[in-house]
């Protein structure tokens, strides 16, 4: 599967000893890509790159680097320099148009690149491509991820097997030193642009971009599908399909991200319904997963409802009337249309805040419409972690 | 001073053993008021009453009861039938129309009010009427704050000189059961109904509503401002005078809250400036205070300036542009117009972090208008107040 992707990884011995922390990825054959990246007005140095490219129309992805340890942000006219020198050096190693070269940094922000040290991890790269495992990649392109996210998926469409494969870095909730998310999700599914970003867009506003950390994005986070095959079929028929096994793809790395969060000890799935849209479903979901008095809770394993409902009010969400709000705990009504369940009590709640994940459902309405969001509770562990000194 | 107003306080022994926590403020001479609420779209019965009062254009206050420890919220039909029974109750005691009394109640959300005990608290408070002390008000609205917050100031328009007393409870960073802010500001100085609102609704934006606690607001936050005057006088000339008198005391009783939150070991302040207007800069203020990321590094003692700019880039203002980003920590430079400042160093950055007060400033562009937000750092304490169990 992805013959034509040729993977190679290599250690710059700058941050995290003789781990591996950089990684180019070729594309062998015509391939196009969509990209997303952080809403965040501070963008990192290679975001501003990507984006550029996106705005002159370049379309054809042939290099992938990436480098973990610096993302190469609030660096100022330099750090563009610093990105921009790399991209040159891999161009003339490669033989490759600098336009076809994507870069992409994650780590610590507001320092300068060790461009000395990356030249060569990147050398080390492009010598020994073909010779590192999907794995490697998933591996060097960690910061405090404590394990590498990989989903591999294969569907048929008619007789033609798809193929579909993502990698993922994550959050740990949100790192000491900013996370950042990246993803590169791949697939030899032929899709024109305009197809290929529209199932971009989709799904990542359902399962990347609904995953709560502190509701903040750090100036680095990127997403990028890439599609490599070169056979084109109609696939009007099978757009559910499609789009369904890509959704299974990104939410499982979605999921892992939050999994994998910094001192996360559970796993807490909000749904929103009721509510006339998807995005004012998912403003009020993302509003309780950002609460920090909901996730201190739920750490706590106390089953304080109170919290999850004041949240949701704080979302400001017009259609909002605690008249009409029903809220389930692990599937017990808690409240029905704005007053109390006389079947719910303390101890039924408390049953599903002891379990690893936590179910939330909140109704606002009779509209068919709902947004899941996830989010990881906040321990003691993550303030420990988040409040170390850097050094 | 203030000798027109009395107050009976007593305990209903519900929550907090013999502590004081119910209180009557009676006003004996015509007085106006201005009240500003939560703008959570879930507010607690006695929010919806008082605002009720509002909407009918009822102005004069002459009783406020106060009850710590139920907030009375999340209590749907039953719980406003039940601050109803307590007004009609106080009404009949003290001989005064249900709509001059306005209720107010702060603790845990989602419990209903023991009406019984409420009943005979207020009863005891209305029989030693003018038998407590401001103090005593002060301490018998109180949840998990640690200590009363009262400020009082005079001075002089002319000859007349003016009193100012403001009593307020706070937040205890947000309290385990939710928070909320309580203040009472009064004062003898005459003014009509719409110099009352104006100077409330602005001063509130600038201070109670300029500090951070995570970003919601409780289902029963209030403020309630209010003169006892009789005598009318022109003070078109004191304008500023005025406000800024009043500023100072609601800006005191908000440094007092935030300094008592929950865990707090530090008060960071944060001013931005350069953007085109006041609401702006205090979006992006406000989103630095709220970020977990700077409140676990202020607590950490780690200058992690990266966490700040990353924060304010995320509350997507529109003339946000990292080339004109300049950030001060502690009055040194960090970053000049997006580019690393070379006299910065770690150093400088550590020994403002180790100061009781951390001052950020973040200049976004040339306008002279700035902001300036008060927040709290995020501490283990924290966690452990807010994950405890509640019983």
């Amino acid at each position: 599967m992805f013959k034509d992707i040729k993977i190679g990884c290599s250690s710059s011995r700058t941050k995290y000893g003789n781990r591996l922390d950089t990684a180019i990825v070729k594309l062998e054959k015509k391939a196009i890509w969509s990209g997303l990246f952080t809403s965040n007005k501070f963008k990192s140095a290679p975001v501003e790159i990507c984006l550029d490219k996106i705005n002159k129309n370049i379309s054809e992805p042939k290099v992938l680097m990436i480098n973990a340890g610096n993302a190469n942000a609030a660096t100022g006219e330099k750090g563009k320099k610093d990105s921009e020198k790399l991209i040159d050096e891999v161009s003339s190693l490669l033989n490759i148009s600098t336009d076809n070269i994507l870069p992409f940094s994650t780590g610590v922000v507001g320092e300068l690149l060790n461009t000395k040290k990356l030249s060569q991890a990147f050398k080390k790269c492009t010598d020994q491509l073909g010779g590192n495992s999907w794995e490697d990649f998933a591996n060097s392109i960690m910061t405090t991820d404590t394990c590498h996210k990989i989903v591999k998926k294969e569907f048929k469409l008619g007789n033609q097997k798809i193929n579909v494969i993502g990698v993922a870095k994550g959050v740990g909730m949100i790192e000491p030193n900013m996370a950042t998310t990246l993803s590169f999700i791949f697939t030899d599914l032929k899709l024109s642009k305009i197809q290929l970003k529209k199932l971009h867009k989709d799904i990542c506003n359902q399962t990347f971009n609904a995953i709560s950390i502190d509701g903040d994005q750090s100036p680095s986070d990127s997403s990028i599908f890439i599609t490599t095959s070169e056979k084109k079929r109609d696939i009007n028929k099978y757009q559910k399909k499609i789009k369904n096994n890509f959704y299974d793809v990104f939410k499982e790395l979605a999921e892992k991200l939050v999994l994998d969060g910094e001192g996360a000890t559970k796993l807490i799935k909000i749904r929103v319904s009721g509510l006339r849209s998807y995005a004012a479903s998912k403003k009020v979901a993302l509003k309780v997963a950002n609460s920090p008095l909901v996730k201190t809770a739920a750490y706590g394993e106390d089953p304080n409802w109170g919290r999850i409902i004041t949240a949701a009010g704080n979302a400001g969400e017009k259609e909002f009337d605690m008249k009409n709000l029903s809220l389930k705990i692990g599937g017990h009504p808690v409240l029905i249309n704005g007053n109390l369940s006389p079947k719910y009590s303390e101890s039924k709640g408390k049953k599903e805040f002891r379990k690893k994940t936590i179910n939330i459902e909140i109704k606002l309405g009779k509209s068919k419409q709902s947004a899941l969001v996830m989010t990881s509770d906040l321990s003691p562990e993550y303030i420990s972690i988040n409040s170390d000194y850097r050094s």
